[in-house]
């Protein structure tokens, strides 16, 4: 029987969540991997209050540092999130000649690559499958499942959060703001959910998929990212009556040798797989040739699900290591893609433009004539109602344009004086 | 840089895909595995004859032996198929000390017990990521993705052909005669497809996914299998207007404490995931505790989609013995699992069946009597047409009934004078 000691450090829903599965599952682990896992050590900086029986013959501290100092500990799991300390406690117990287990995709997105090195320095391995996707065997498809395949595209749904905002938007016709209040009242958005709503999260983890798919660290400034704060009740309403759908989606794909890496709100048509993608789940789409579109589809969040993925990624990482000798796959850490990011300004999708104008002769020719005169063709128009006295929303779906020219465009419609409020412009994606 | 002697047995479409897979791709995998395959011998019957330049520089041999007694060759790919002498080619390199790599269900389906204990004996070890669902990563996600969960149950579609022949009678309102004829045009099925149609494929496949899911190994003999020569475009008309889909599913799950495993057509609700999956793509559904529900998608079938399989196994298993031991995350050969197989007689599904039965008054008292009588119970009837010359088809379906009380039940109704042509009766799931 092999043993494997471990350190956690962060014992909130997660972290709990792992001692949980570790304890209910640990004759089935044994038995099946010939390895036990024994937690030795849980830090969290609330863990004296704890009254958990989980933690029953486990040590307690504060410090981080009595976990990676601690030289029986052979694993380190990190699930405290955000950039610091995790990143001290990452870094201190690889250079401790300690494994980690993160699934923290804040510290992935902006310091891979140096803690990816300092790994191979050290000898040591970094496991994060539950950075992206929660359980969903996500990470060791491209890495391990895929290997040799080169990936043209990736594109998918991997916030929970937002993505149950809008299913229930659409489902209940209700508010942003109502549809936020649901999710944390049903614990699926964390108290501050900006990090979710402003599509941060996943621009996290799309560097994440990057960097794993295409062999390119790209700095998460340089990802275009737009969140689900201006998606309104009506925009989603007209796209249903067009047949289609917004989702929050991550996207990266090859385009004339260039990288496209971008978050926003895409309408996608009805029918497409991504479209009954519901609540907290994800969904992925990865473009490899030669094998073609494979799409991995899950629970993205929770606490079982998350440790779910921890528990696996212990498992995969005691098999190597007993085996004498860690060893990945591929070395994280080499760039090994010379391909340059595609400026968002020159990027090209379809749009759907929504308008409130005054309702009179004439709109139609001014806006068409603005669009026009930046090279962008309408696909078609909709008005919705007649109301002589106030503005009425015009709904417009364009032919491909580009980035730049339908941006200058939109500054110049919203001049005018028919024009109430700022424009609505949502990305199509031909998936 | 690492470098892998490997010997292919077996030059089909599949073997040389791989071929050129390796070749096109030999830098990038070089480069970001840091390791180089090298193919030093094929062996095929008809291997003098080919002309490709894909074997310029390669060794050419019909006599497998020559492969597996090479003592320069690292891994053997099997790629023949077939029982014999894939066997001995398996046996014999692992004895050799070889690594394998095989695409051959029916060969673990019906030797995988023995195989992988070979396999450990001698210190190496078998992948065979592309013998279910080809390069779709799904081996790798139920052995290590998901290391640790449960499985409660899995079922999908992994036969490609039938998959296709379904898919087209539905879209083209043709019969399964032209239907075959179609996939066999676009070389989607053998010359000789029986084994695709009659569910046999599928169920070698599914008793691999058994023994990797439940750890337990189940004869090929004891799965309930039925294939798709008898559904006719009939019964996918009536299910269409009953919101239906018939798919040929593979389905394996703990119910009491039991295991079902059984391949058949099966009527799933139109708008379920399933129900979308068309032509050769297969998509298999695992239910994980505590992870939930994952499905993974993707090509099935094909020259590249299975190329790919094989080659992310060459690079996986390099990986490993580059670290100087190989190892499997568990061993596969034990079983863990006391679960008893559930005899086919006992489960319960709901029934969707088709009478063709002479329309006069009466009829249905008579049918719905005796269906009754075996504690069936009818869930909504419908009469397509009047005709009081010949049988019309009468169309029934049932709530939740045992199987062995149905097959008892149609014996009887047969047996009835206004009874035309045998019953058809189609399992439906509840997903």
């Amino acid at each position: 029987m092999n043993r494997l000691n471990v350190g956690l450090i962060g014992f909130g829903t997660v972290g709990s969540g792992v001692i949980k599965f570790l304890h209910e599952r640990r004759n089935y682990i044994k038995n099946k991997f010939n390895t036990e896992f024994s937690v030795k050590k849980v830090c969290d900086l609330y863990i004296k209050e704890q009254k958990s029986p989980l933690l029953r013959g486990i040590a307690r501290t504060t410090n981080f540092h009595d976990v990676i100092n601690d030289p029986e500990i052979d694993v380190v799991i990190e699930l405290i999130g955000g950039m610091h300390p995790a990143y001290e406690i990452v870094l201190g117990a690889l250079k401790n000649k300690k494994h980690v287990i993160t699934a923290n995709k804040e510290l992935l997105a902006n310091e891979g690559k140096k803690l990816f090195r300092a790994a191979l320095r050290n000898n040591r391995d970094i496991y994060f499958e539950t950075s992206v996707g929660a359980g969903i065997p996500l990470i060791k498809s491209i890495t391990e499942g895929l290997a040799g395949n080169k990936f043209n595209g990736l594109y998918g749904i991997i916030n929970g959060t937002s993505n149950f905002i809008l299913s229930e938007m659409a489902k209940s016709n209700c508010s942003f703001k109502y549809a936020l209040q649901e999710a944390q009242k049903r614990g699926f958005a964390e108290s501050n959910p900006t990090l979710d709503i402003n599509g941060m999260d996943p621009a996290h983890k799309l560097a994440i998929l990057v960097f794993l798919a295409f062999g390119k660290f790209v700095p998460v400034k340089n990802i275009f990212v737009e969140g689900i704060e201006n998606i309104s009740h009506a925009d989603i309403e007209h796209a249903q009556s067009l047949q289609l759908v917004i989702k929050l989606l991550a996207i990266a794909k090859r385009v004339h040798n260039e990288l496209e890496v971008r978050v926003h709100p895409t309408l996608i048509p009805k029918d497409h797989p991504l479209a009954s993608v519901g609540g907290v789940f994800n969904a992925i789409f990865l473009n490899a040739d030669p094998l073609g579109d494979v799409l991995l589809y899950g629970q993205g969040a929770g606490q079982m699900a998350a440790a779910s993925g921890v528990v696996s990624d212990l498992i995969n990482l005691a098999a190597r290591h007993n085996a004498g000798s860690p060893v990945r796959v591929a070395d994280l850490s080499k760039e090994i893609s010379a391909i340059k990011l595609r400026k968002m300004d020159e990027i090209e999708t379809k749009f759907y433009i929504r308008f409130m104008a005054i309702d009179k002769p004439g709109v139609l020719s001014k806006i068409s004539g603005i669009l026009g005169k930046y090279g962008i063709s309408i696909a078609s128009v909709t008005q919705k109602m007649r109301k002589r006295s106030s503005a009425v929303p015009v709904i417009i779906l364009t032919h491909h344009a580009r980035e730049k020219m339908l941006r200058l465009a939109l500054e110049k419609i919203t001049k005018l004086s028919i024009i109430k409020d700022y424009p609505v412009a949502i990305r199509m994606e031909k998936l």
